[in-house]
């Protein structure tokens, strides 16, 4: 048994991570830290895992963490960056969920996350964990960032066009929409049930974080820089993500064709059949992202509709697809379930 | 007191007429008919209606609709065209909630509707009731096309731009998402809570009725042929639409500025101070349209943000709107509550 | 015009008095303080308020409440007892929204609310403003207690019942169903939409503060002690309370007939027709109460089915509903709106 | 390997065995029956399915029934007695997730469902598969009917304090709340989303079919007939059951240790530590019973809470346990994930 570790083990993402390795045949958890919840059982905070984790949260402490063979960080941006060196200088491997080191521009991260980076010479170091781009890098990384939510519906719905160099990237367009989990466990008045529940609104217009990361990973796909606008906005739902994407193609080729190919191979990436419209619900608790090729009466505009499961594939189950391919093993374990629906 | 009629009182935009014309000082509700409902007391199916209306539903007779000043068709599309002759040759107005007389070019009608007109020889006399456009030839018609729920928020959104020529007409982008409402009060298995609850979708990408509705309107705005890519999305609420629309623009403006200048005596149009996102609660059992305009990082791309409640703006309140100014009464009689919010 | 002020404007009680204050002909409200939002312009935290109040939040004042009529306190328990009696000492009405002069028995408010009463001279001159019961001390009145959510609900479907002795009095169980707003607008893990969206619980079973307040209500009606199980569950909806209330009747009369006439007189009482299911969206956004009678299988248990808008007539409606008594204004005046349905 | 059949798949308990049954080990799904989709894959009306199960829906035909080792009736009430006596004559086991055979006493079985019953020779046969009371029966039958939801919440929440005879029997009270899965997946207006989100009502209060079913279980627990107060509501949410029950109990013993005691060896019955409020989120997608005792101010009124997954314990995961049970497999087989939560 793979002996982990969680840093930061009450928010969402580190919830999930919990579900999702309860079934996972290889993995012990080991340690899951939380400093405003030392001393008290999992369990007493997440009913669900009852009988499932019977150990309490406790204080972080890098030796206890240095024992294990991997940790996870469901922490708060810029917190694993302060503890990331010392593990790493131990034989650990790390997993980040957060965006410490999704970012390879200091000065584009320090300007979006509004704070010095704590470890610069990490990050040049670090894999960016989508699967689907990084696979190779990943076997070998001991340290991977683990991608934003948004940027994962939105790169793999994007990436087989960009790829192939057949669009306009000077004009790329991602309207984003991510139920109320993606805003994370925080005390706040904005996310109170009676302030977005049964409304819709968009959000960050001016600038989200996600649109450098969403960028970086385009340009590098396309082997040059890249023009997006990104929109998010607030579906009142607790978990998914719908990206609806533009792009205006400069060549006429069978794009379902070329979708099918690229995913091929891909365990959790599911291309539909010409004509579909996923459903957030499809993917529901599991690690897919559906999504299906349209061009509307036949124009010059490509419109990719690609959904994930915001808590797993956009955070804790890629991460055990990250942490399956950094181990050696199936890259699928503990990622089988059926979504839940209805 | 005018008498109205309302024709199709059993579904959505039937009853939200009714809640609407119960606060209306110069309205008085003569004849309220449905076929499957007829003899059954309005208030028997819409409890919220108890002590307003005592009425019962009665089936449609042409002589009893003549009797009015104005009849509403709250119907499915493709009935209001058999009535409209005959009550237009007597004294009486007619609003229709429904497509039948919205699109001027008979062949995109027959080619989106599926049906052959059975009065095209009243299409061209029918006046597309968006006030705001049209305020004058409402003031005159007879008969009125009320706008679609999508093409009144897209409309009205990407009306100042285009008006001015300032955006590049050859890729408008619309992208919309609607709360469940907008689906009527029909049985389906695709609308059941346990269908599009906690989930989120677009629909309609290959191509949806609304979109020669849309791009007619901002033809005639910009007096030439526009080109626009749309796609409506549902939402897991009941009511509100957001229109998030994307246009390159072609000269460097205030937008701001334009946009209120545009709208400043619009008693129904709302712009938010620069930097809002409008949220659908905020306008929801209202009339009005909230928009905000944006320009992501300073870039060539605008983006609007334009909120209405589908079944309000969206249908029967810009009806009753348009009832108003075709009777000479004051514009926003009957339409002057708060919205809902929380 | 009477001059009305409003304390602690920011909560959903003080957004649902302005929403109802802004229809009201009689009424201009010249005061809305918010200590954390002071200088900051209502519409700006509001904006369905846009264009109905362009008045800023400021500090509350006393000299400046002194000044209006009368003074609504929409303010967390424990506010209002501490600036009550100088308002009374002036001119000034004063109707709280909040529990400080509902319970008789001052032991027991301290009990239940955890602190010793500010104020204990004027609770018992204060009357508890369920105007079905004490409409004439009411219009007396210079200080009201706005009743509770769940015990308006609750009072009004039991009474009829408890006044004419008809019932066991130590039975009564009262299962009792709210939507979220009822916990007010403050920032709390427990209520973001992520907790409770899409779940359902009961809360606060060994003990809930509106518990006595009930007992109290029911007592007066009988003229003796009633024993009461009262559970409050959390409905993942925004507004509305359904109580199911079980009785075990000691006598056998037409209680449909009983209930119509006991309430014939009420403009905000609805009894329903036999056989009926009150729904709370027929009162969502009104100050109705809308109830049905069963007597399942013609057994000796009544089940009284009772709906109200928690923050209408569960709160600022009642509260209007009492300014208008305590004003000589006619009853209804600004509650004249047909409920949001869907 | 088991070869099962499904018969009605395309149903919400039939969706939700196939859930189940793709991650059981032991188990293969060789048929599901459709009469209106026959020739449809699977995965078409279900996308959650795609890549676990690739076979189409299928005329029902005994034939081929008959070749499994056990069938699934995800049918309508009244389909299983038409062909349940053809099946058990071959080699076949069944469970009936319907009510065909829950109700021994024919007449009421015949009183509550409206129709003759076709096979009363096979009803004193048949074992109520609640595994909790009848788990050594179980073990031994050929034909199963498996339990309602609304019973199957409602008798583990009372079963103790019944069996120990420690409550009066003439007055219990089960108020109980359903999401709105409940109802299944049939096209109808009254479980559309825009009439049954966002509102909460009782419905079924002069009589609902559960309550006949719950009373034999009671009666059977008490060995003596018990009188029960039955109302059922529905939440504005899709899957969960939460039973609130009351009763008076006439023993003074330490409640909270005699459920522990009583449920101890059962694995999914989850007694929650004394001053708990079980959620239904707790038990999404799982198997598990969850519950608490409270006796409020240490009254002689008990008040259980119990939810439940309507679709699983309440349905196809409770017909899985009994699966396990009937084929002598571990009891929790493909019954071990998680609950989806948030």
């Amino acid at each position: 048994m793979v002996k982990v570790g969680i840093v930061g083990g009450t928010g969402y993402t580190g919830v999930e991570l919990l579900r999702l390795l309860a079934g996972h045949p290889e993995v012990d958890v080991a340690v899951i830290t939380s400093r405003a919840e030392a001393g008290r059982p999992v369990s007493d905070i997440y009913p669900n895992l009852r009988g499932h984790f019977d150990i309490p949260f406790t204080e972080p402490e890098l030796d206890q963490l240095k024992s294990c063979d991997l940790v996870f960080f469901a922490t708060p941006n810029g917190t694993a960056m302060k503890m990331v060196p010392e593990l790493l200088d131990g034989n650990c491997k790390v997993i980040d969920l957060a965006a410490d080191f999704r970012i390879k521009d200091l000065a584009v991260w320090e300007q979006w996350y509004g704070m010095p980076h704590a470890c610069p010479e990490r990050v040049a170091e670090a894999v960016y964990g989508l699967p689907e781009v990084n696979r190779q890098a990943i076997r070998q990384a001991r340290l991977v960032a683990n991608p934003g939510c948004y940027p994962t519906a939105t790169t793999l719905g994007f990436l087989p066009l960009v790829e192939a160099g057949l669009v306009n990237l000077t004009g790329l367009i991602a309207d984003c929409k991510s139920g109320v989990s993606g805003a994370g466990r925080g005390a706040s008045v904005g996310m109170l049930m009676g302030e977005v529940g049964e409304s819709f609104k968009a959000y960050g217009v001016p600038g989200h974080r996600h649109m450098p990361e969403i960028k970086q990973n385009l340009s590098v796909a396309a082997g040059q820089d890249v023009a997006l606008t990104f929109v998010a906005h607030l579906v009142p739902m607790i978990r998914g993500i719908h990206s609806t994407l533009y792009a205006t193609i400069t060549s006429d080729v069978d794009l379902q064709a070329m979708y099918e190919q690229r995913y091929a191979n891909e365990p959790f990436v599911d291309v539909l059949p010409a004509g579909s419209h996923p459903e957030t619900r499809s993917v529901r608790g599991i690690n897919h992202c559906r999504m299906a090729i349209h061009r509307p009466q036949g124009g010059d505009t490509v419109v990719i509709l690609s959904v994930i499961d915001n808590l797993v594939k956009g955070a804790a189950g890629q991460a055990v697809q990250n942490m399956n391919i950094m181990l050696g093993l199936d890259e699928t374990l503990g990622l089988q379930a059926v979504a839940l629906l209805p």
